[in-house]
């Protein structure tokens, strides 16, 4: 198998030449390489093409695949980003800031439905599996993102519905993007399955692990300010853990989360995480769902040496990097 | 054939029993419920189902596909109203008027995949070829859209670049209708796009009809206020075919566009109208793309009740009832 930066620049490649409505129709495609050239990682569509060279397939049969993959994904980044009013994304001004609302929305639902056309090249043989499995992650995604709105407004949260949350918001896209490689690379359905699962476990470790940086990170590394989702009151993996925990910390947390100076409560609630052990906590849910990735992942029928690419795919995703 | 009423009514009872995400997901679910019970003709699937009968088939065997297109249509009219700030549809407030922005955003989205995940449960056979013509046409109602808004601020919009609008937003989707009906149908390659010809030529004659009524109808047949189109600027066939006709009429058009007050904007416009014949050139392009649609149906192998069937459906869409 190639090294995973060469499969980056694969995507890169093919996100280039992806057909588009003409120029006519600036208004739409416009928008679309906006968002698309943005760059990012391109994990998703990576792993497809990587799950489908190491289940015996050429990684390029799951090219238009992968594509599909990673428009969705940034469709997804696109109604998220007017749904909560963030105006930079990836350094840049978000695309609703840059071409407004209306332009967001419209591109973004050309941007969903080229996505489907990408996973319709698939060949007739896994055209209905490959279209099954995009679309109900699509609707977990929904989900994931309609519970994590609802959040906002509830005081119930608990860890628990936090893990669902993100395994519908978060974990589904890498699972599926993993599955659907896997079977259009050839894989039983077990081992397919089983790649679903990898996925959705390190996902799940990614966003916690993203969710400590958010407090914990450098902002430079991070690419965004630290302190933002205790700013923002968001229900995060910290929040929940410490706010759940017995004693003195959970009282004092819910204290802090009322001042109203935000550098203040920045640092207060920081320090509050801190003294609860936070850092602890949290490497403890990352390691125990990157061991039940690397279970599901063993399972599988692939070789040694395949394994161990797609296990260094994910250290290197959830790599505790400040 | 059954009687027109009678698909309909199919169309109410599967809208009824679709499968929605469950309770937990109440934010999403409500919405799309509210939606897809507001009423309205369920042309689009009617039509569906009675291709798929005309053409040999089982109507019911066209039903999916039929509740696929109706919640595609139902998803563009709520995205559109999201973008046009429109606070009324059918009589009631709109989806994003009664739940908020973020949930007509992303109720729409999942009313998206939705449909697409409806559309998918066609026959293996029929699997590629219903899923890109559905994709195909979603793809042009959105350069529809594109070109609609784009027309607002363009001050050179031509009668042609009018026509392909509404190909694109409001013929494309009923031609498709047809199209995917006469497809499950098994109809052959060139009767489904005869029947798309015929559906998209009859949306030509129901959105200039439509455009008509907008100025010259009753409110309450017509379910909204007479004039909106003028006092809100609107390029419409009417603007357009007196703005591009030679004298003083366009003249007059143009100044009469200016006038601030609402209903004298609406009453000097309307006479303008009268007095350049638009009744008559309305009456003559509708009778224009009427007479191409029945040109096309007459061009399929159907046998003579049915083309009637489909004729008099036709006739219903566009009658000029004010």
């Amino acid at each position: 198998m190639k090294a995973i930066s060469e499969y980056t620049s694969d995507v890169e490649t093919l996100l280039r030449d992806i057909e588009l409505p003409g120029e006519k129709f600036a208004g739409l495609t416009d928008p679309i390489r906006y968002a698309l050239s943005a760059g990012g990682k391109r994990l998703r569509p990576v792993m497809t093409l990587m799950a489908a060279e190491a289940f015996g397939g050429d990684a390029m049969r799951a090219a238009d695949a992968a594509v599909g993959l990673e428009i969705f994904h940034n469709f997804t980044l696109l109604h998220d980003d007017v749904m909560d009013k963030s105006e930079v994304r990836r350094g840049r001004p978000s695309v609703h800031a840059r071409f407004g609302v209306n332009s967001a929305i419209l591109s973004g639902d050309t941007m969903l439905t080229l996505a489907s056309i990408y996973i319709n090249k698939v060949e007739d043989l896994q055209l209905r599996r490959v279209n099954d499995i995009f679309n109900n992650m699509a609707l977990d995604v929904y989900k994931g993102q309609q519970l994590d709105m609802d959040f906002e407004t509830r005081d119930d949260v608990t860890l628990a519905d936090y893990i669902e949350m993100i395994s519908l918001k978060t974990g589904a896209l890498l699972g599926a993007a993993l599955q659907i490689g896997a079977v259009i690379g050839g894989a039983s359905d077990k081992d397919a399955g089983k790649m679903y699962e990898f996925g959705m476990n390190v996902g799940l470790a990614f966003q916690i692990q993203d969710d400590w940086l958010d407090t914990f990170g450098d902002s430079i590394t991070f690419g965004k300010p630290i302190g933002g989702d205790i700013a923002n009151n968001k229900k995060t993996y910290l929040r929940l853990a410490v706010g759940e925990s017995s004693g003195a910390d959970a009282g004092a947390l819910k204290m802090a989360m009322t001042i109203p100076d935000r550098e203040m409560k920045i640092k207060t609630v920081t320090r509050i995480y801190e003294k609860a052990g936070v850092g602890d906590m949290c490497r403890k849910a990352v390691d125990a769902y990157m061991s039940k990735a690397l279970g599901a992942l063993r399972s599988t029928s692939l070789d040694d040496d395949r394994k161990d690419t797609f296990r260094r795919l994910a250290e290197k995703l959830v790599g505790r990097k400040k």
